[in-house]
């Protein structure tokens, strides 16, 4: 049975000696000092290893079952979700007016993490109708808000968001579902949608479907898509329940993992839907979630590494085989502890410097978020718009690299489902796909964003490296040497990528071609700049006398080995970018 | 429903055009001019696509079942067997005196490359016999070889290896099964088997266990560890079958894929076996077969891979999605193909110039174990035993992410089993872990290989290399830059790269946390001198007028795009390495 404990410590590091939020100007920031964070942490992290976890793997053996058009949640799952909610968790970034207890998105993200760290699959539940319940805030009307909202903040009803159709899914232009308008103003919506994550189950009394569909009549492809509510059951007038709405589950998908959440084909056939937002403007109304979707999805790398890295942990420490090259450990033992060999080691240090570089660049981005929703700062939002989809891209790549790496250390072990690894790489390949395929996310940053408002977000990223070095460099030669110096030569290599760019933007295919390339190497300078900026913090900490001066020496460990080990790879990755994109292109497609 | 074509069009470039290996000294190679290979492989080709890989999903989806101590194959296994069988595929590389058609090595490794990429978990069963059958070859008596291998040579009897017990698997110097001498010459052996891939089954009338276990009384550790045949049922003196031997199966593991073979714990209670080989010998006398066994599965990365590719070329050409960024290529339709992106291509590109690069690895390292033992060549045998864990631990690494790769282009497709994509990586996912797991194979490349008889072998590598590229450059401008050019910088890389573990010897751990990377670059130049050579016999073919002109540009262009984008990651790990082991040691266990 594997193990999972909350990053309480790491997350109020970041929270506190890094990103320092308690001293930030963005509303509602001065309410999060370190004794109430630190106990929202705390209990996140019971209910997390002491009730999300134990269902873990429950969830991945048990799947969800179709039973006469109801789906069945694993065995616990509903106990689970109503502790969860009655808890308050699911309302702790919503609006007070619904519900919810208004905190900061950084504080929603911090709990996220933990939630999915424990148990991806059951966290999506609530994961799904957060978003969907922040797309109804965004752009329902009072009336939709003052119905939908306080059931979606609570979990009493979830929420699905349903986008793909089986013959497209980044296209989604061509969308078949369609919308007729009723002479109430309500629609009839009618179509087929795939892949609908948590899209039908036992948990919760109405399922609000978030539904993207072609008002019959309006504009070609993408911009005649509209966005409407299609509730699971009508919600009448006075807030009860009503007639069933013919939204049905046409099957569960098999898949390679997330067991335990109900992936589910979605038929519409007449039902009723409410337009939410504008005619033909679902998609901007789908994106304004966007942002904090992909951040949520680039996070799951970041948790299911960290789970699976934690139980890697603890069987090199535990596994005995063979002895280490430099002379005996364990005397007392037959062998020393796996943990002794350089090459489990590298494995391990790989493992640990990404997941906490990850959770610094995660709580960044929320903080970023949270500057854009609640300061109004344009260049907050231009930047966290700019770095999302290396958030997602890069984390899940990553993440799922980390989980191979943790099954790795169990050997053989590590195969056979007993000992939970494989789960964790299963259950973070999806991350890699959903919520726009990591490809799809490198041509929106080389393709959109880097280019956006006259590549304003890019220039100041660049800057605000720049200064980051110059402001820190001079006070420790080590730091300088150790941290600064890597981290200027990455950036330098980042910025040598984006000219390559321009230079060649005459046709568009030599920058495409290097554009997964780009998001990986932007990823390691993110993740470069963020173990300067603990490395510091650190530095810091231990001059001001900390008392655990294990934790921050450790910290300056594990960043020294990322800058090492792993920022290196910008290298790589403007090699293969300046190559060009001749040899990428110029195949026929028949001699592949 | 994936396809799979068999690559023999490929394969004949490379024994003919590349290796050409009728011109070749060894031993049986003339016989094998481009009609003969040429017919072997079709036929191959023919059991695979057809009868083989029908299988490969059914083996995924139903399992192997344990029913009263008797495991089950999936549905339609045995009828394959008989098949196999019946075609004499199981003898093709063994000797004749035992029903075997006496061919070289490498016509095993290209027909049986075709088998594991049709269906990996059936072919297994075969692999097991072949390896299990070559350890009786090497070390039996004659009365062993009479007794064993006609039956093991058609596959009427199966085979199995038993190294791992539940406590120890890399370090089998902790092994506790034990053999007890019986008065006739025989021994009693006890202690329990886990992982024994096609442990039991339904498909032969016996299954001959070759079991590792110590001999009471002998010495400590790996030194007292001896090897036996201990055969489910005890063959009687004219060969018919006799007592049942209490070895019987514990359970069925379940693992994350290949579910189509018998994973299981063995429990041997005082079966009778018989020593193979002398006493205590028993690693020397597994050893044996370690060059061809990791081979194998070195070859598995290979075939996962191309399996994948093939599924994810013909997804990628038909699946119709957004429109090129230079402009519509489908007008007709309503989109054009995902083939047309950049991103996509890149994708492609990875796997399809890693899989022809890793089949020319693959079929050169075979034909050096043909060299070696068929024509007693040390230096073949030398250079081989240096590559083996490059093979095996680069490959599988390599073929795995490739795998994931070819996932990625599915989309969300690429996650449900429907389309088979997802058995494609967990079947991969094994051949990182069994016949050592890859950490354990970098060990064995920088902690052993390399200085082997005084650094010989890597040094003639060095000088092979250094040579060909002498011999070829000079006569063709582009060959030069595009291919000569690369695979010169990425071999000084890697002399670097041992440069630095002989001047940082004194402490081991600078070389041995650096072995990945190490097994990973050396992987690349010989990648790169494997593209630089089918570069080079495709410039010849096309001078010569070859008719499939097609063919020949594709592989210059895929060579050139593997030296453009991957053989320069070399770069990279040489920087790693060089960053020494302190960053990798220094954390004290309780800190990570």
């Amino acid at each position: 049975m594997p193990i999972y404990n909350a990053p309480t410590k790491d997350t109020q590091f970041l929270l506190h000696d890094v990103l320092k939020i308690s001293q930030s100007d963005i509303p509602g920031y001065n309410e999060l000092d370190a004794d109430f964070t630190g106990a929202i942490l705390e209990e996140a992290g019971k209910i997390s290893s002491n009730v999300l976890h134990p269902l873990n793997v429950v969830g991945d053996t048990e799947g969800c079952r179709l039973e006469n058009g109801v789906v069945r949640t694993p065995t616990g799952f509903k106990e689970a979700f109503e502790e969860v909610k009655a808890g308050g968790w699911t309302g702790l970034d919503m609006p007070e007016e619904f519900g919810g207890q208004n905190m900061p998105y950084v504080m929603g993200t911090a709990v996220g993490e933990m939630f999915s760290a424990s148990n991806s699959a059951f966290t999506m539940y609530q994961g799904l109708t957060h978003g969907a319940a922040s797309a109804i805030l965004a752009h329902g009307t009072d009336e939709q808000k003052n119905t939908y909202l306080p059931k979606m903040v609570s979990c009493d009803w979830t929420g699905t968001m349903n986008l793909t159709e089986p013959h497209c899914g980044t296209d989604l232009g061509l969308m078949r579902s369609k919308a007729e308008p009723q002479a109430d103003g309500s629609y009839k919506i009618t179509g087929q949608k795939i892949f609908i994550s948590s899209g039908d189950h036992d948990m919760a009394d109405n399922i609000v479907h978030l539904v993207l569909a072609k008002i019959v009549g309006g504009p070609e492809g993408i911009k005649g898509v509209s966005l409407f509510i299609v509730p699971k059951y009508i919600v009448n007038e006075d807030g009860s329940l009503g007639d069933r709405n013919p939204a049905t589950v046409g099957k569960i998908e098999e898949k390679m993992g997330i067991h335990g959440n109900s992936t589910c084909v979605m038929n519409y056939d007449g039902a009723v839907g409410y337009l939410l937002g504008e005619e033909h403007k679902g998609m901007r109304a789908m994106f304004t979630m966007m942002n904090e979707a992909r951040l949520g999805v680039g996070m799951q790398g970041l948790c299911q590494a960290d789970a699976a890295y934690q139980n890697a942990v603890e069987y090199a420490k535990d596994r005995l085989q063979g002895r280490a090259v430099t002379g005996v450990q364990n005397p007392e033992g037959p062998a020393d502890p796996l943990i002794v060999h350089p090459d489990i080691r590298r494995n391990l240090m790989d493992q640990k410097s990404f997941i906490e570089g990850a959770r610094a660049f995660i709580l960044w981005g929320a903080s970023m978020i949270d500057a854009a929703h609640r300061k109004g700062d344009k260049d907050a939002d231009g930047l966290i718009s700019l770095l999302t989809p290396v958030i997602k891209g890069f984390l899940t790549d990553e993440g799922y690299d980390m989980t191979v790496q943790a099954q790795q250390v169990y050997g053989g072990h590590g195969y056979i489902e007993e000992w939970g690894m494989s789960q964790y790489t299963r259950d973070a390949r999806i991350a890699m796909i959903y919520e726009g395929a990591n490809g799809v996310q490198a041509l929106d940053l080389v393709g959109r964003k880097l280019a956006a408002d006259g590549g304003k977000h890019v220039m100041a990223f660049f800057e605000m490296v720049k200064s980051y070095i110059k402001e820190n460099s001079g006070q420790d030669e080590a730091f300088d040497r150790d941290f600064l110096e890597p981290l200027k030569a990455a950036s330098k290599d980042l910025q040598a990528a984006g000219m390559y760019f321009m230079q060649n933007a005459t046709n568009p295919n030599n920058a495409l071609s290097g554009s997964y390339d780009f998001m990986h190497m932007f990823g390691h300078v993110c993740l470069g700049l963020m173990w300067a900026r603990m490395g510091k913090a650190s530095l810091d900490a231990l001059a001001n006398g900390a008392e655990d001066k294990a934790f921050y020496e450790t910290k300056l460990t594990t960043g020294r080995f990322y800058m090492a080990r792993r920022l290196p790879a910008t290298a790589m990755h403007l090699t293969r970018i300046q190559s060009g994109g001749d040899t990428v292109m110029s195949l026929d497609a028949v001699n592949f």
